[in-house]
């Protein structure tokens, strides 16, 4: 658990939680996976599975999603190492990662591959850097769907092109106290990206956690993308970073943080959302110096206590109320 | 401080806060207090604190009320020395106290002399005891107004005959969130008591602290009266005590104990309502075993945070603000 790649810290940490990039690649040989049968769809994965994990320079581990349980797919999703719609459905689908889980490649999902690259803090130009040498490593092997005019062919036309998302996650407490989000998704849209939930762009942003991406592959170098993402994401951060001095100013913010402390030290039944809101607070505390507490265990924490995750822990389903009272024990005994 | 009645305890005391006996009197030579001039209430209370003072048995002290700072004579009612009205307006009326603060005696409220004494827990005949001492003292001093038929006279009727108000302050936190004070207050009326929040009647239930009190005092004996709110008072507590059984087997009773606890040691702003009601659970989880925490320092801080008093222990007013800040702070330090 302790080489995992979001205990790690990054740049602009104080705003910029993580990046990820994502590339999306088919190969020529198949129709897109939606048009496969499933028996279709675990010869490609196989072909695929063979193809990838002869990159000796990364330690892959191939998973087929139907000997998951239920449980276990769905943290996946928690963990982003999965989209959540790849995790509602198993069969015919499959999973390479890496066991610091940076690396996390989708088989069969809405293209054959859907290869991500997870970093801390802000760090596209090395993530892209990663994902680009494993994505030449495996497009030596196989033969990618490619058009010289379009670029990259993908199911979905949002994808066609340099086929890449680049997002970064964003903590914005400040500008959410604030009321400023509306506004700011608005801004952002213009500018060709979007913002939204972290799990998506149409998901709640719960603990105040928002997911920036590119929305352009088409027409545009992956260069200019991520240049462009980081740009915007800087000035967000610069946002995000005057709202908390304004706000850290208030004896109410301090409180506020203060007793979202006293919650996660004390409550004996706590639910994801409750959870979300207080440590989310608590980071922000911790980088206004209003309280201390460990980046690496907040990180942690924020991985650990999400419902599914929390659940495979003990290894056997739970109820919401158990599962709100181990979580509350569970945070209760990692502050202490 | 540390001599107060209300750090001690008595019978009863999971249920029982406080027991009051209070007289009501006043002497032949003068009209009821409304209808003197300020200069002749001065009169009356220099021959009252004459009289008073001569008992030698007491460490009583006098105070004039118009040498009182507004702060202070709010503090007065919110330890219960005085009544609110009695703190309302301090022109022609004087106090009479003990150091311990168990007796005190309100000079020109509603009638001449109003002597209480109070007591930790459930102890009426003691606390009867002592009032009755101190009033056959001071009756052998002075010519109270009595009639051979009536008993003694008061202005109010409804003092009239034993002049004496019997009360308990109870803690029904377990009743309150059962929803069973409505039906409570319903029964206790019917049987000549009333019930009313810790400051009177009329008002409000602060911490789920309710006064029990009799109402009849013509043509009834004192003895009996004190045995009637006796006996409905263990029946209360005993009601309240199945009622905590009941609530305390729910794991959300728990969390709402220890999440009280969490505010309390953590919250940088703390209003009074929200203090009391906190202290409420504390005091309840204490009895229930659910936490630890100490009976005195429970009691004290329930007297020591009220506005009033909290202002005058740093010697100047307080805004709300600064008062829930000054509150938060010495309630997070007496818990550490």
């Amino acid at each position: 658990m302790d080489s995992k790649w979001y205990l790690g810290t990054g740049a602009q940490s104080d705003v910029v939680i993580s990046t990820r990039i994502r590339f999306a690649r088919n190969i020529k040989e198949f129709a897109f996976p939606a048009k496969l049968s499933v028996p279709e769809r675990i010869r490609v994965n196989n072909i695929l599975e063979k193809a990838i994990l002869s990159c000796k320079e990364f330690d892959f581990r191939f998973i087929e999603m139907k000997t998951m349980s239920q449980l276990q797919a769905v943290s996946l999703a928690e963990r982003h190492l999965v989209s959540p719609e790849f995790a509602s459905s198993c069969d015919g689908r499959a999973l390479i990662i890496t066991e610091d889980e940076s690396v996390s490649i989708m088989l069969c999902e809405e293209d054959h591959i859907r290869l991500q690259v997870m970093k801390a803090g802000l760090s596209l130009d090395e993530a892209f850097k990663v994902a680009d040498g494993i994505d030449d490593a495996i497009g030596a092997k196989l033969n990618y769907a490619f058009d010289d005019r379009i670029g990259f062919l993908t199911q979905y036309p949002t994808n066609l092109g340099t086929g890449m998302r680049a997002s970064v996650m964003l903590h914005l407490p400040a500008l959410t106290a604030m009321g400023q989000i509306q506004r700011l998704i608005s801004t952002v849209s213009k500018l060709g990206l979007s913002i939204g939930g972290s799990y998506g762009e149409f998901t709640h942003a719960k603990g105040d956690l928002y997911q920036l991406s590119n929305r352009i592959t088409l027409g545009i170098s992956e260069k200019v993308a991520i240049e462009n993402l980081k740009s915007i994401a800087l000035q967000i951060a610069a946002q995000e970073r005057a709202a908390r001095e304004e706000l850290s100013k208030s004896k109410e913010t301090e409180d506020k943080i203060h007793r979202a402390y006293g919650i996660l030290k004390h409550a004996r039944l706590l639910g994801i959302d409750e959870f979300m809101k207080c440590i989310s607070l608590i980071r922000l505390g911790a980088v206004q110096n209003i309280l201390k507490a460990d980046d690496a265990l907040i990180s942690k924490l924020m991985v650990d206590m999400q419902p599914a995750t929390i659940s495979i822990s003990v290894e056997r389903p739970l109820d919401d109320k158990a599962r709100d009272e181990l979580r509350a024990q569970l945070v209760r005994e990692s502050l202490s």
